[in-house]
């Protein structure tokens, strides 16, 4: 085997630059784990001069990714450029292609496009690393690859987006409303500071949700979504209420297999305060897996930012320099099936509604005899005036509701003259 | 590289009997995920017709292990037994020497042993794998030795024995003693039957601590024992106290690099209610890790029985048969230099200290006055009398205290004739 590796980064933001940093610091560090020197060859961004957190060596700087793969010999490319398609896709496939390993934290590349590429890299006998690309420093990928190998997993959840676990924890904790901690999060590098939509409507979640089923249950990428809530609707409000419930809202991304379907989905949840998963804070990721024999297993850390997404990274590097060529996604391609995914319509459990109403006489009435027409039935149900612009805020704790039945339950609501707005649903976790 | 794959087990007991009916059952799958095919050619334990959990084939079964190694071409042997000497060194060591991979989950072998032994397995060429042997089915070794390979690990630390945390949360939970706490443990199959010493007074963790320093720092392993105190003397009354101070006591093992030096220790600790390692109850073992860069990462899981305990032997079976022949410490023995130990005297930090003393004039004076005369500054004192028998409990928790004072302290405190009995300490974590 070789014992020199050129390596090349393609795209220097953030976590780009901080890997070249971590790589030049590290190189005996490596030798010693792995017996191989590596030799940074090429480096390439859109911008050359723009100012970084380190400096590069200009001497080795590519405009054009392509034109860099092709003038030099390289042997291991990290992608940090981050786009779903576009320039990441094609210096991936281009890369691996030319028989160099890829490296890359992208969930959106590999969301979307790691059958393909998984299969170029299994033919070019290269390896295809990601596993940045799900809970940051968290070691979830290799974990399911590797230690817990042999299990049968059965479900995967988590607390897979550290900016709105950020937010929300912070939401519970000022008692401020979304907008001004969403802010504030921006101000410190918790939140994307142009458009952080991606992160916040669940997007983000999902695509690493999609990539742990995939690893998890040994199946091909789905292309649906079953369910993806982001957090932009939570209100104070809802803290408040929840508190008293001695519930916590967390958003979700959960994976399992119901009936031989795949179940994937992003919500916020009320999990009990009192559970490990209430009690992941601030930008902390998670990851409960449910295995047999297994059992339970946890995984916890930090999910994004430079350093422990470096750290994933130069894991990814181990792996290669050690010479595990693997099967991406743990097994060959070929044997990787398809899966229909399971019918959200039948996906049945007890649901927090909040209905801000006119506070006058007749109006719980007409929404608990849409409940019940509906065939949801009420668990719990709280009524709270709001003195100043007469109005309430109804909350109804339902019993488990198929979700057939709550989505015709609110369309209809949401013509009556006396709901306000556009009710507030959050997911009970089971 | 091969594509077959002859397996043996020494050791039939709980792992070793669950272990040979998960490669039976799981034959497919390994070769799904490597490629290759395994075949079970010896089981050998004491007692051929012992009645157990599943049936043997008793056609490859071998009283004498070392016999069955020389007779039979094995390949990858599972030593199960279980001793810190005597036939498990005497079976792996045989092994090693000829060529044959080993896995083993025994803890007792590997922090005593561990240098040795992956000396021999370097020098042939063959692997030592010992995921099972820290943290049952927490894939934490695999984690520092891949995932984290380059990281800086400052300190690891985390609950490492299952019955101990069992016992501690349900006195906690049912305000019941530690001896009929224990009976109940042993019931349920949580503590051994016959003699649980090694779990209770520490040792158990402890051996865990040492594994974990050495890979974590990258050193040797070290024979030396810092600080080992076991769960025996907590009572009732101390959990009625701290759940007060909204305190709760868990048994943390701990390793740590103080100036140079290497300080493991394992002992009761108090922490904090609202923490994470706080809420970590029953059998389930965690452990945290503090690095560059990665942050603070957490594994949490089942940490004893077949199950995990199998899913982790399997984990290491897979990367045998994968090829990744690795260092059984993750960087040659060579370049693992000895550390030498922290003084205990030296370690400084709040103390819990509860004495059980006679209700007259006078006693508290004679206590505190001891403490001040050994520099021991007191944070918060509670008072306790037993009006039944004229005795009460004295309870001080004290400022950073140095280990060599609060020595000093119970030795000559121990003296008086007021003091009832032996003083309780307990930790606090931080």
């Amino acid at each position: 085997m070789k014992k020199e590796f050129n390596i090349a980064i393609v795209g220097l933001g953030q976590i780009g630059i901080f890997l070249y940093n971590e790589l030049k610091r590290n190189q005996k560090t490596i030798q010693l784990l792995t017996g191989k020197k590596i030799k940074i060859v090429g480096l390439s961004a859109r911008n050359k001069n723009k100012k970084r957190r380190y400096p590069i060596n200009k001497k080795i700087f590519f405009k054009d990714p392509i034109n860099m793969l092709k003038s030099k010999q390289v042997d291991i490319l990290f992608e940090c450029i981050g786009l779903s398609d576009g320039m990441s896709k094609r210096c991936v496939e281009f890369a691996l292609n030319r028989k160099i390993h890829v490296i890359t934290p992208n969930k959106a590349l590999i969301s979307k496009h790691g059958d393909k590429l998984s299969s170029i890299a299994e033919n070019k006998r290269v390896n295809l690393e990601f596993e940045a690309s799900v809970g940051g420093g968290i070691p979830i990928l290799r974990t399911i690859k590797d230690s817990l190998a042999t299990n049968h997993i059965t479900k995967v959840y988590g607390i897979l987006n550290g900016t709105c676990n950020y937010i929300l924890s912070e939401m519970e904790k000022t008692k401020d409303n979304f907008k001004n901690v969403l802010i504030k999060a921006q101000k410190l590098g918790y939140a994307e500071p142009g458009n952080p939509k991606l992160d916040l409507n669940g997007y983000d979640a999902l695509a690493k949700v999609k990539i742990l089923s995939a690893l998890a249950f040994n199946k091909r990428l789905s292309n649906s979504v079953s369910l993806m809530e982001g957090i932009e609707n939570v209100e104070p409000k809802d803290f408040e209420i929840t508190d008293q419930l001695n519930l916590r809202i967390k958003l979700l991304g959960i994976t399992e297999i119901i009936n031989n379907k795949l179940f994937e989905r992003v919500h916020p949840c009320l999990v009990k305060k009192n559970t490990y998963i209430g009690n992941v804070g601030g930008v902390m990721n998670a990851v409960i897996l449910e295995g047999k024999p297994v059992g339970e297993s946890v995984l916890q850390g930090e999910g994004a930012g430079p350093e422990p997404t470096s750290s994933a990274l130069m894991s990814d590097l181990m792996s290669i320099l050690r010479g595990n060529i693997k099967y991406p996604f743990g097994i060959p391609n070929v044997k990787r099936n398809k899966i229909k995914s399971y019918d959200l319509n039948n996906y049945e459990n007890s649901l927090y509604i909040r209905f801000e109403v006119k506070d006058k006489q007749g109006v719980l009435s007409q929404i608990t005899k849409n409940l019940a027409n509906n065939k949801i039935s009420i668990q719990r149900l709280i009524q709270i005036p709001n003195n100043k612009n007469k109005t309430a805020s109804i909350v109804i704790i339902t019993h488990a509701t198929k979700q057939i039945n709550s989505d015709k339950c609110l369309r209809s609501l949401q013509k009556n003259k006396n709901v306000l707005k556009k009710p507030v649903l959050l997911r009970l976790f089971k």
